[in-house]
């Protein structure tokens, strides 16, 4: 089964896919969609549709796993992510993938047993898992990676 | 100039169309888009995005105004109405119209001099501007047609 994990953002979507076989992940590829920050809100609305829907042609997962995010400096800054956010759930939707949520307390409990980790734990952890020899950068990319085997984890029970 | 004003939500959009011909104003329909609630979320935001490109093949605006909201009783209601704005604000940049937002209190202002005018005021200006028998009802409706007309009139200087 292959998993899409994403990090939601409006400048800066981490990605992570993973392919989970049997009992053992394989971690397919990761990194950032970014979007053009001059240009105006509504347009970089449609970079984020435009480019979520080709990751989603070229890896053709099954399911996807994204954060939920509850904790924002302002409103103004939730509505912002907010909108990022429905306009990533919308593509996940019409590809038919099954869409699961994690906090990241979820993410961080699924990978090192304990929720509130630091974000060096989960780096190693997501070395060790998935056998790299160096630890995916950057964070938002890392973070996707990580709420993917979140839902694959999740998924082994 | 055809503008197409929308009050979003995730269970409720309201919306109004109007025709700004020279200085004067046309009511041309207005009502609400309502999404399934017992569906999950996500399914409803493709619900929303269905029905806005429905709405915008059948009345194909010139313009489109959205409100800007700001004020929410928690973060989690602030993401919900975030996403579902970010699907519409998505819809209205495909079909490639202008998008203008308002405050309530701009809308308010545009309407009766007043931008902390009661809901009352709004609705008998919304009569005598457009000419109407009755008040347009339900609210979300109303407030669409209101954000229209904030846009037509800050349009004509």
């Amino acid at each position: 089964m292959r998993i899409l994990g994403i990090d939601p953002g409006y400048g800066r979507i981490g990605f992570g896919v993973i392919d989970k076989i049997g009992n053992t992940f394989k971690l397919i590829d990761f990194g950032v969609i970014e979007t053009d920050k001059n240009a105006d809100l509504n347009k970089r609305l449609l970079e984020i549709y435009e480019k979520m829907n080709e990751l989603i042609n070229k890896y053709n997962p099954d399911e996807a796993a994204v954060e939920s995010l509850f904790f924002f400096k302002n409103v103004k800054t939730a509505i912002q992510v907010g909108e990022a956010r429905g306009v990533i759930l919308l593509t996940l939707q019409q590809a038919g993938l099954v869409i699961a949520e994690y906090t990241p307390y979820q993410v961080k409990q699924a990978i090192t047993g304990y929720g509130r980790a630091e974000k060096g734990q989960i780096q190693r952890m997501l070395k060790t898992i998935f056998n790299l020899k160096k630890t995916p950068t950057p964070d938002d990319a890392a973070d996707a990676i990580a709420i993917a085997f979140c839902h694959g984890n999740y998924r082994r029970f």
